[in-house]
């Protein structure tokens, strides 16, 4: 069955907010990467799911965990534009790299958004240390569920050949 | 003592959203007021005062008190525009008026917030059925005490010859 | 339709806590009383009514209102007993005065939760300056509706002849 | 390490609330234990680590994981007893098994909160799967954390000798 669980595709960023270097999956490998694609405007996102990647970043500081945001605007570009991004991003004190979802050519839903099949936002996404999605989720998930995943998958081994069927 | 309380300087509104016409205080007497000057983008107005301000709408409604939201830009301008704001009461869904504090000619403080002296976001003003500011509050007012300061005004007269000394 | 608001029937208590007196409402006229009747083993009034109870008081401490609770033990008698009454005012950290509402002869119902028509528990009473009962709520009451119903008394006058129709 | 990591004492139990069969930790290897020790008339028992026992229990239902609640009553004994406890059990709607902490021979602190070194209520143990003690944590422990390390250990394989070094 693992087989079936896919390596997640690269992310397509236009710009990166909060980080020296653009951020690159490939180069996460090792890490469990916990992704939180949102929109600015969007309600639940500000609510419950920018909080929800506070916490996770303070509660595993200095483990084999990366929290990136990742800005997946599909409707209201004109004003979810880089910019606003950056005072929403300072204002809301937030520290973990952001990156901005690379608009599509033609249609509104960006590239990302497009390429992981993101319903909608919130959306949580968990990769595990060999890069596989682990978790796609549309909505929030508590944080007894995601702290279990998160703790289950820092549990499992490195390198690619010792990972375990999920 | 009554003297000292002066009748609120009226509103400077370069754009009103959520209702056909423009409110005017003056055309407001004899219903209390309470106004919420906020910014689209200040993390304490949107976790705190705008859904204290849905709830004073919701609980009060066809009651003799208007809820009006004042869009007090004081900083980020470029990003928290008139289209940015539509976009967020849109989302945020919230139905009561809300006015876009007049910026000024020369600085950044808008017109509203310079004549009532607010000294940020979010505030909180209350005015009595004469047009009185009774409370003009930086930051956030339980519901308790702005519940019972509510009461109170809404159990006073509407003439103003008949206005008790607060 | 002042007239059918009839002044509330007396407290019949066995035993106060938290005060050096009993208290008696005919004692209390002039002072708006806001009484809390819950069982210490009900969950919605641990949660929910009792830390109201402590905000009511912290917020109006020094004003013309009094907060009471009364413990109207319908079922469990022989655990939520005096004893276990005072550990638990104790533990929570209660300091408003408590009454134990006094055991019927015959059945579980004690003798003021009979004669006020409590529902159940936990229940809000809230009397006028004059005695008379504003409010006999099962349930919960949220902060700002009952800010503003003690908000509305509290702006009453005191004497009888002087008391609006409600 | 792994050598210092005991096996937990076992549970001494005065009586078992629901629950057909005397819980038996020993009984219990192959299955992550995590054991509430709480006092009914402890505030933050009631308003935190009970209802974070309801949540884990909702949460990891059908999975190797056993919640346990622990009546570890050390002070005003006379009214936190069997008939109180089990009455708290039904208004709080606690279905997990619950045991009565052996009162001592003599002092006030029972018998399993003083062999295994419990500080006060609330507290909270986590044992893995081979019975040993993983976490014994005095006050509140928040969801991600809890989370985290109970998909940890999850995570490790039943046999005693397959057990990772934690």
């Amino acid at each position: 069955m693992s087989t079936a669980l896919e390596i997640a595709p690269a992310l397509q960023v236009a710009q990166w907010l909060n980080t020296p270097e653009p951020i690159c999956l490939e180069g996460s490998r090792g890490r469990v990467v916990v992704l939180h694609a949102f929109q600015m405007l969007c309600p639940g996102c500000v609510t419950q799911s920018i909080p929800q990647a506070k916490r996770i970043r303070a509660s595993f500081a200095g483990q084999e965990l990366l929290v990136i945001g990742l800005h997946t605007v599909f409707e209201h570009h004109a004003v979810m534009n880089a910019e606003a991004l950056q005072v929403f991003a300072h204002e809301y004190g937030l520290s973990f790299p952001i990156g901005i979802d690379q608009p599509a050519a033609r249609g509104d839903v960006p590239l990302t958004m497009q390429a992981w099949g993101l319903k909608g936002t919130p959306s949580l996404v968990v990769l595990d240390r060999v890069g596989r999605m682990r978790l796609n989720h549309f909505g929030h998930v508590d944080d007894l569920r995601l702290g279990a995943l998160l703790g289950r998958l820092l549990a499992e081994p490195v390198a690619p050949d010792q990972a375990p069927l999920p």
